[in-house]
């Protein structure tokens, strides 16, 4: 098979059978020798001193192995930025969520360790809290951090341009206030993570995971390790969603825990501490302010927008610019002025969840068809009028190397029927549309990179050791196919070694879905590396230049003459017997203005590139219900080129349900105060597979200059456009703006009676 | 610290702890989820057919999940070189020693596996059967292999020059019968093997072995799987001595169980298993005739060998030429004729033991004393006037290119005080000497190789990917040092992976004392490529040249300007922003002529280099009770260079005890024909720390024009001379030589009552 030819191809992902009968080993499968088991004490309260922590009696309790407070943790704290480091991941002097850790047991099995906890006696002092973010920002709110004011953890400013006179200058503004819920991740696999830490000093952690690196520099810092000693290890991951990123209690606590006792320890959360007590998304609170030309053209957009984050920084203060991102990402602004706020609530931490509630940003299209309808032009039209192009340069600075936008409008609206069906369905059905763009790869510094190894066995197999995660989206299906498919192979004689920070070399992980860009890229350099070697040392056995030859199905072959070659294993031999064993080495850095700083500086090239797509969806309301269905989505995106066509179908599919369906209709958190009422998956509404529509994917490809193959990212292709795509096809169906997210049946019913009294 | 300042250094070793507190782990500690456990059932018998195995009632005994036998195992057979692959690792027809394997089973826990055992009926029809290899070899013995004549295995003729003509010529001639008996390897860690198959059909190992490499390529031709799918992994090794080199039924039967059962499948063998039926050590019989000149040169040399191979070729064809080479890598030799002889006996296989049976060959230094006493000549004096030297030429065409057996032979004598005692000492009180010399890696094609990888991390520290396996020898330790010195760095700063064969390159294990001088080559090369990676990334960013830079504690520095400098982890970071991260590649290949064979073409380069040593032994005897108490022994040997002196004497000191005092004093099988009768710890006597003698090492440095930083080898540094300086020391006691090992006490008062029947 020539270069090109595996690529492209719907081929079955190398993990499909492992998950599918079971086999595919999870954190909490894991069994160490001497492994104890740990469970954690965690604050009733919102918001106390810890006065006094009691640990003896628990230490005496027979089977107990180690006992661990604040007092171990030596007060170092987590968070993303050097400046946001706020949260102790073991508090010695105060707790600030309800589920917060405070202490925990390491002992022979669960049930000791869940008696040890009994025994902790903790003096707390209950101090006064604050759930509600717009609250928590007024004077005289209670103060979840020392000298952060007004509990404002970040505040964003970005302006370009003159954006009051453009407010002047515009035909039509707009303002409109939009929000959503917190929504959690609920993967599959409850959080868990194992330790082990021996005498050398080696610390090895076992946990579900979308950067082994991340995580390893992060415990290297907060262990106070070289990276050398930190060993995150491959384990399967049983979905991610943002919700792996970051660096949790959990694994920190596990590793005081093994230290202390010396011994593994293994600690699996309970599907309430996965709710409560690992990371949750924000909420937010959007004042959309927005100017148009008569035509329908963007001339000013304003946007304020409060996070509630929670009690710590953890990832957030990334969060507070991305829904000005999804804007300047997708259409062609001038004059825009943004505020995000980012303000402590006594909640559970927030982090990423899809790109930082970039989900719920994408819903704002809804103004969009607001000002759509009041200036009599089809949404499809207005968003063409306002797409960005290739060539095009985003507002802050970011150029647009390939761009599919307008291809994924016209072709969703095209195959869903849209002119047929916009505004000509009988009541309490509708269609609408959402469209957007999406950064592929950010300024991650050194660890927005990506390198790989690529080393031939004696039978002209290879291993590919690639630091490439796959969360189930395929990533280590996407690295071997372009791999196998520079060098002529089946798919099945590349063995994949990955997920290791000590094996393989730096790798961003599956953030900013970049995986196939910037891991992808990488695996395709050193796959390209082993070739040439490969074809070099051919071109003496086969008395012909490098320049001729190919290699194919494990032949290397001149291609004038394919009669002429030699088998991949005796070249294979013939390197090693002359002291030059094939290795490739191939690495990829995006091209991104490294001076570009997500809060201090958000100017210049934001991404390697971007992606984009559009969203038609159909909804069928039950106005005696409430209940809304989406019945049919039609999505098209632009993922640069499809790799494996069938695994971005996927992704599309899977966005549609998780961030779309789900966020967009069903799931949201119940509190009394600062407890969580619903930390169930009973009571926690997910999408199942009754509750969804109809899925048409239609991939649009680009063929981006800079990806492998001409390929981006497929990951949140549907969940960017659903909330816009539901919101706008529930105004089609009833005539009604719902403009809090999750649109739940009780606010259909409130739209409708508000709308018609007397219905 | 410069390079050459840490190697040299006596350092820790980094596995000291681990095995020290007992945290490392073995196969038998692991646990893998839905682990089976497995029995073997073996054959009662030396010889017979199998005429039917019925399982029925130990499939249908709950709780068994797998049962194989002959029928699973599709008659691929297994033998290190093509034209000897004779043995089924589960035989289909017929058994050939007592302790074979019949069938196998796979159960939830032991106890039903054995129970299952006890439910297999198996149909036998008894066949003669052959202990003894003169025996076998006689016309009408039991042939043990179809086609195989006179259980004749392997024959391999040597001849160079006139021997015929120079024995004429020679002054004096002598001829001698030596033999011994088989050992065992006794490591701490009886056999064990974890397999875990999966649906992807990757198969992962865990077992002691010397080489992942070459077990994952042996159970891909047995299993017929590609390379890319047999995944040895890294596990704590207790002990090896050549005994985990080859491939065992263990290993096969296992993967069986695992594949047929869909489960991973753990088996640990008892002591007793371990001792009949993974491998022993070849017993010999050796008739040596010597001519010498009058001034005790040698002028010709005849030996023939018969070993006892037991049931199966395994690596046995290789021992076959050993006691030839153990003469012609310490002497110069001129006219040889040499007939090795491996013959099957209805006794366990035979393979690898401390390079085959070295030990008790360089224990036919006895003879030399024989003739150097006709001659009188001083016994060290006879072995430096034949002793090889640096830039000669082996009688079969090896140059020498490092010999340091003068100066051992010199040193040992000199400390031992051997002057003062040779011939002085009271009755019963001996000393002794002996000397050898000892190849240093062998052809072994594209397996005789090493490579290794090395990458760098953001703060400085670095993990070396290496295939180097540790069996105990600290050969671990010995790569990290290496690089450390190279890179100016703490070994604690260079993280190790290694002995994978999934995740290292390709390397040859730790066979034929070349763990050091291959792998740490090839170590050396792949830090060296590194730093010159970071020379040149710096020398942009401090303006000089590569070559005006140095690398030390973590810092690039101008020479002659070192307050010029910047920290490496800098370096590093620019060179993943730039896209040029730093992995570093090394390989080594020794330089052997590839066209030598074992058995077919004995000619040529056989090793990169050598190694050479000298042993003093004094001995104590009881002539009362026979018994021989060995009190001092002073070994010098020649490594080349001491990358770790404790190592080299920790290698010493070990080899004094195994292969030394054990083998030619204590260790020894008892046979009831084919039944072994001593396969027990109790009853099989290994050298306690009672027994053994005060070492006085002393290393002898060449340094080696092609080994890293000039270092050789120190695997087999003592055993080689303890059977000749033992027996030497012997005759010096009491005027006796006993030819027979080992020299239990029996001996000893039979000899003294042959000698002086009157006593």
């Amino acid at each position: 098979m020539a270069e090109g030819e595996l690529v492209g191809q719907r081929v079955v992902r190398i993990d499909s059978r492992a998950k599918a009968t079971g086999e595919a080993r999870y954190t909490a499968d894991l069994t160490l020798p001497r492994m104890l088991h740990a469970k954690v004490l965690r604050s009733p309260h919102a918001h106390a001193r810890i006065l006094n922590i009691d640990t003896s009696k628990a230490e005496r309790l027979p089977g107990v192995k180690a006992v661990v407070t604040g007092k171990d943790a030596a007060g170092v704290k987590w968070g993303v930025f050097r400046y946001t480091r706020d949260q102790e991941l073991l508090p010695a002097e105060k707790v600030r969520y309800v589920g917060e850790d405070v202490a925990a047991v390491a002992a022979l099995d669960e049930e000791t360790a869940l008696e040890a906890l009994s025994l902790i006696d903790v003096e707390y002092d209950v101090l006064p809290a604050v759930f509600d973010p717009l609250e928590a920002m007024q004077e005289g709110a209670p103060q979840i951090h020392d000298h952060v004011e007004n509990n404002v953890n970040i505040h964003v400013p970005i302006e370009v341009g003159d954006v009051d006179r453009a407010f002047q200058e515009a035909y039509l503004v707009r303002e409109d206030r939009f929000s959503d819920t917190e929504y959690t991740y609920c993967q599959t696999e409850p959080y868990a993570v194992l330790v082990n830490y021996d005498s050398n000093g080696n610390l090895e952690i076992w946990t579900p995971n979308a950067s082994p690196h991340t995580k390893a520099k992060a415990l290297s810092n907060l262990l106070k390790m070289p990276l050398a000693k930190v060993k995150v290890r491959k384990i399967s991951t049983g979905g991610a969603f943002g919700g792996r990123s970051d660096i949790f209690p959990g694994e920190f606590i596990a590793a005081l825990l093994a230290i202390k006792a010396g011994r593994p320890v293994k600690m699996v959360y309970t599907r309430e501490e996965s709710f409560t007590s690992v990371r949750q998304a924000h909420s937010m609170v959007v004042d959309l302010k927005t100017g148009v030309t008569e035509d329908g053209r963007f001339l000013a957009n304003e946007m304020k927008v409060v996070l509630d984050g929670g009690a710590y920084s953890s990832t957030g203060p990334i969060a507070v610019s991305v829904p000005f991102l999804v804007w300047e990402e997708t259409y062609r602004l001038h004059n825009v002025r943004f505020n995000g706020y980012r303000v402590f609530t006594n909640k559970p931490v927030r982090g990423m969840y899809r790109c930082h509630g970039r989900s719920f940003m994408g819903g704002l299209g809804m103004q969009l068809d607001m000002i759509a309808e009041e200036l009599s032009i089809d949404p499809a039209e207005i968003r063409l009028r306002n797409a960005l192009r290739t060539g095009e340069t985003q507002v802050t600075g970011s150029r647009i190397i390939s761009c599919g936008l307008t291809e994924a409008i016209e072709k969703a609206t095209e195959t869903s029927g849209w002119k047929e069906k916009r505004g000509k369905l009988p009541y309490s059905r509708g269609i609408g549309m959402g469209a957007s763009g999406m950064m592929v790869g950010f300024p991650m510094g050194i660890r927005g990179g990506s390198a790989a190894l690529l080393k031939f066995n004696e039978d002209g197999g290879c291993t590919l050791i690639s630091g490439v995660v796959d969360n189930g989206q395929g990533n280590e299906s996407m690295v071997v196919q372009i791999a196998a498919d520079v060098l002529g192979m089946k798919m099945e004689d590349i063995n994949l070694v990955s997920s290791d920070s000590e094996i393989t070399p730096l790798d961003q992980g599956a953030y900013s879905q970049a995986s196939t860009f910037v891991s992808g890229n990488a695996a395709r350099g050193a796959a390209v590396d082993a070739r040439e070697q490969i074809l070099n040392i051919a071109s003496d056995m086969l008395d012909a230049t490098p320049g001729e030859l190919d290699l194919k199905d494990g032949q290397v072959f001149v291609k004038h003459r394919p009669e002429w070659n030699v088998w991949l294993g005796k070249v294979i031999r013939k390197a090693l017997l002359d002291n030059t064993p094939v290795v490739g080495r191939g690495s990829y850095m995006p091209k991104v203005d490294l001076r570009r700083e997500w809060v201090s500086n958000p100017k210049g090239q934001h991404a390697g590139t971007f992606s984009f797509g559009a969203v038609v969806a159909e909804v069928e309301v039950d106005t005696e219900t409430g209940q809304v269905r989406v019945t049919n989505v039609t999505g098209a995106h632009d993922c640069g080129f499809a790799i494996n066509p069938m695994a971005v179908e996927g992704q599309l599919e899977g966005s549609v349900a998780s961030g779309g369906v789900g966020a967009s209709l069903l799931e949201e958190h119940s509190w009394d105060g600062g407890q969580m009422l619903n930390a169930t998956m009973l009571e926690y509404k997910v999408p199942l597979s009754v509750d969804m529509p109809q899925i048409t994917p239609i991939i649009v490809e680009t063929v981006d200059p800079e990806g492998p193959f001409g390929a981006k990212e497929a990951g949140l292709a549907g969940s960017m456009n659903m909330f816009q795509a539901v919101g706008n096809a529930i105004y089609d169906a009833l005539g009604v703006w719902i403009k809090e997210f999750p649109i739940t049946p009780d606010k259909v019913l409130q739209a409708l009676e508000e709308k018609d009294p007397e219905s």
